[in-house]
């Protein structure tokens, strides 16, 4: 039996998604609660969309196979008992053999929030991303509209990154700001290692006037990662969550996020 | 010369405001980095409001008279340099020496940010409230009345309250929804210790079904500690501020806060 999992955490006190000797993941904290609650020496995971240390989740899906039969509410109640309280199962769902969370997504949402301010974060420490000299929004949109479409983002790609192809499609990008909170909401069919990271270091170089807003075209056209910006900090990512065909049945995965600050 | 700082922070990490002998408290973090900024042994603050542990704050105001003549830019930026992540001192000002952050408010502003949800928060851990039964807004509206004026808030008193006395005047009670977290907005002149808290629990019995909208006057009427529901958690209570007159020129101590969730 295939079972979904959809997950929510903050990045902040881990060292990101994936599975590490250390222990201190956010896969090994559900892998060890999912094991716990099933009795079983070891339950594997794979998810929709690994984040980096410091990058938070706001609609992680997950799935694994067991041979456990619990109704899915007792699954979301008895692991959540088992993990830190950063971490929480949403919802579970049994869902076909066919089901693969990561290679069934036809899409991915990412929101990156930005405090505008003199002053640094500090209710919101490791929540938000900073600049402390003003933006301009119409820069950095028309800054945006070179990367929308199907484009080759070697540009914005780690070095780390195990992708197969760079070739990705960014299907939309929305800058809005909400008091002293920037907003930008990132939609793609995948993204590279660290890919919006190093766009928000681009959209912000543009933002505040030290570049134009047709060198991102310049940085894309380059396919070098040394023709971009620094990457920014992971502190104001979200995994908005993965897209999926309707047919598959599962609750929703693209959660409201307009609660972010 | 007398300074007044406004601070934002959060309360996750803390024994709460006051200072303590473990010096994990907001106040002894706080006196610390204003010592090392101004190079002396040792800096007194009085502030505005002592929270909790486990309580946020999004302007905190505090005062302090010193020697050290600096402009009040270097005071916040010297100062947030030695302060730990989750605080940051927002302004800093001169205030006429008959300034005083506790005694000239003449109000003060806390909101309770409560999650209603059936899984308990994650992302949003220590920073919200949880409930997993619905609310009835409504009932909590009409609780929420007989407790605007002045009244003996004895019943909503924690023991240890230092309060000279247990009247208070509730000068507005707001409640709203936005998504899957309520927002609860109070006004008044002062707060007993614990305060919002006990009403917290109250409204939250009456919201949930378990009393009627006219218990919340039998509570107040008995004067009683042990007629009001069990203390709610510190973890989604804010202090948003302490109102001064304009005559201070005090920059605004009363923040927007419809960006917390």
């Amino acid at each position: 039996m295939r079972l979904a999992l959809g997950i929510c955490y903050s990045g902040t006190a881990y060292q990101g998604w994936q599975s590490q000797s250390t222990g201190l993941t956010i896969q090994d904290k559900l892998e060890k609660a999912l094991a716990k609650f099933a009795d079983v020496p070891r339950v594997s995971t794979l998810c929709a969309g690994r984040t980096d240390a410091g990058v938070h989740g706001l609609m992680q899906v997950v799935h694994f196979d067991t041979d456990i039969d619990r109704d899915t509410h007792s699954w979301v109640r008895g692991t959540n008992r088992y993990l830190p309280s950063d971490i929480a199962v949403q919802w579970a769902q049994v869902v076909p053999d066919s089901f693969h969370c990561r290679a069934s997504a036809t899409g991915r949402r990412y929101v990156y929030v930005l405090l505008d301010s003199i002053v640094r974060p500090s209710l919101e420490a490791g929540r938000v991303g900073w600049v402390y000299r003003p933006l301009s929004e119409e820069a950095m949109r028309q800054a945006s509209l070179h990367l929308l479409g199907e484009h080759d983002f070697s540009s914005f790609r780690a070095s780390s990154c195990q992708a197969l192809s760079p070739v990705k499609t960014l299907r939309h990008i929305q800058i809005s700001k909400h008091g002293a909170y920037w907003r930008f909401e990132f939609e793609g069919n995948a993204f590279l290692h660290h890919m919006i990271r190093n766009i928000m270091g681009c959209l912000v170089t543009i933002g505040q006037g030290n570049q134009t807003p047709d060198w991102m075209r310049e940085v894309l056209h380059a396919k070098s990662r040394d023709a971009a910006a620094p990457t920014f900090s992971p502190d104001g990512l979200y995994f908005a969550g993965p897209i999926y065909s309707p047919e598959w049945g599962l609750p929703d995965t693209t959660p409201a996020f307009d609660w972010l600050p």
